[in-house]
């Protein structure tokens, strides 16, 4: 069912979002508050548009911001930019959306869609394309299921447009426009993907703006009523297709190793859990890659893998964590249409250079 | 006056361009087996459209290639990369191009325009953006007198292209189009600068490949003739808007330190004189950029250093220059249009991130 987006919801819908960036995708923060700005401007509420009520001939075309969480949280976007890429991927296609979406659901660039949403009075369609968020424009259930990302444009805050075109081949695509990323600064912002609303149904990771602000929610009222967070979590994602949720570790940061490298986030951080018994070593590339504790992998792409305060439940990013942090980790599982041959292929242990099989993470933690 | 260039007008053009690429633009040679590739398979000349014959309200599209010369000795074009940026610009303008030209007479951009002619039918302008070679598409006369460089197409080998629009900031063209070469493998086809007829006479240096073909002419036969080359430049300058030869330095390389780095390639080269009694230091930046004689500036961007093989006569590339070269070094005077204060702001000496003033050639080197 389609429904309205209020200003109210942001917050629970950018802590759920923290959530499903599994570490990366930006802290939500500065695009929440874009959205804000942008919906006391308009005046009116943003249409979420469910699967259901998209039509198959519908041009729709996603947008949002790429780049290095760590330069997204200090180079803050004007605003304009992602319209401007939408106005010219249009141009050159000599059509207009008829709504726009997000390319992940998790952090920042769960807002920069409502942010183009509330500026044009476009709907957002109530999907994504990666079920969570990974670091590369190759790495979306729309291109593992036959959509090619092409043509699509990178705009920047000085007006400037460039348009990619690398016909069916994501992966030289992402490499180009990752180059104008850097360039742009180390953050852009883009509209990729251009396609019909029946590609979208067959293609899209469905209703995770929904789920966003579910998660959100749910860990707000864990907080309120002094709830285990973890345990509220699994109670929550129980009945979505992300059901299953294991506690991998409860303890403190001793390290993280962080640069800013590639137009990537790129590192490693070592935990102790409280107890002192067990050390986990997190590696990252925006995103958490994989959890291995003592040594023995705990979860791993693309199964998320997600810290959160262990005091408050707020999600921690891979650029907000800090030495002696006390957070707890958690392992989700991802939906089925993310765990195909097609899928692991693309955004797998392996399209990150790790020599390790996949293996889910509700096997790697029987319950 | 127009004319018809045939496949036997290679070698000289080559030659000459050579010299007018001030150490840079890329050696020619592979350019020319381009062309003559193409004039082969198109079995007609190219004509040779001198401004005169220019409609004022022609659609120009200048061609090349960009890239670091170190790499385009290496990575060599399929042929139909400018052409399809052509296509690809001509697309987003909504209008076919009536002519191309060369953006830079000097080195392989002499040759590139001269294939997407054989392969499209289209006229080449007699004239060229530079004057010469420089290594940075923000320095061309056609903005230095107004015109912007995008909307602007890079192409590369795998049938990508990458429309470029940064309005009126070449700098920022240059900048993002430069990333993309560098992610293309450090070399691409490009279309830009798409002017009229009318901006081309105002902005461009003109007669230039005529002028390729002249000194590759006087060079081969100063050579046949046993005629000193340095000599016979000099004589053959004299009558054209480079009218200064300066005889620098006739010595062997005694040392080259290069690299390849930003997607250009720069470096420093160092000469004792045949007498030992001098030492020339050269810096590049694809081309020659200074030259100093036991520490005085001798000569100086956007004048032009001309390193010539002391035997032959046969001009040397930067990416070309060995350890033990015996050469001839010398300074040649650049047009008028050239040395105006908006053009010494896009292509003096500071442009280049020295602290020294532009001082002309004959200046510096009284006759």
């Amino acid at each position: 069912m389609s429904w309205e987006l209020h200003g109210s919801d942001l917050p629970d819908l950018a802590r759920g979002a923290a959530v499903l960036g599994t570490g990366g995708g930006g802290d939500p923060y500065i695009g929440r508050l874009m959205v804000a700005a942008a919906l006391r401007e308009s005046g009116r509420p943003i249409t979420v548009l469910a699967l259901d009520d998209l039509a198959d001939d519908a041009l729709v075309v996603p947008t949002a911001m790429m780049g290095a969480p760590t330069v997204m949280v200090e180079k803050i976007p004007r605003g304009t930019e992602a319209v401007a890429a939408l106005r010219a991927l249009e141009r050159h296609l000599g059509r207009s959306a008829d709504a726009t979406m997000p390319i992940e659901c998790g952090g920042i660039n769960s807002m920069m869609p409502l942010v183009v949403a509330a500026r044009t009075g476009l709907p957002v369609v109530d999907a994504d394309g990666m079920g969570r968020a990974f670091p590369e424009l190759n790495m979306e259930t729309f291109g593992v299921y036959g959509i090619p990302g092409s043509p699509m444009v990178v705009a920047a805050e000085h007006g400037e447009t460039v348009l990619v075109d690398t016909g069916t081949d994501n992966r030289r695509m992402e490499w180009l426009a990752r180059g104008l990323a850097i360039r742009m600064g180390g953050a852009a912002q883009i509209a990729e993907y251009p396609m019909s609303g029946a590609d979208v149904k067959r293609t899209a990771v469905p209703a995770t703006i929904s789920l966003g602000l579910q998660i959100g929610r749910a860990l707000r009222e864990a907080r309120a009523g002094h709830v285990d967070v973890v345990r509220a979590l699994a109670a929550e994602m129980s009945t979505t297709a992300y059901h299953e949720v294991r506690d991998i570790l409860a303890g403190k940061v001793v390290d993280v190793e962080r640069r800013t490298i590639d137009g990537f986030t790129r590192g490693h951080a070592a935990l102790i859990s409280f107890d002192g018994g067990q050390r986990l070593d997190v590696d990252f590339q925006n995103e958490h890659l994989v959890a291995r504790v003592d040594g023995v992998v705990r979860a791993i792409v693309p199964d998320l893998i997600c810290m959160l305060e262990a005091d408050t439940g707020d999600p921690v990013t891979t650029e907000g964590m800090r030495y002696g942090q006390r957070v707890r980790v958690v392992g989700i599982s991802t939906p089925d249409l993310m765990r195909t041959p097609e899928a692991l292929a693309t955004f797998g242990p392996a399209a990150f250079g790790m020599n390790v099989d996949f293996t889910p993470v509700e096997q790697l933690n029987p319950a």
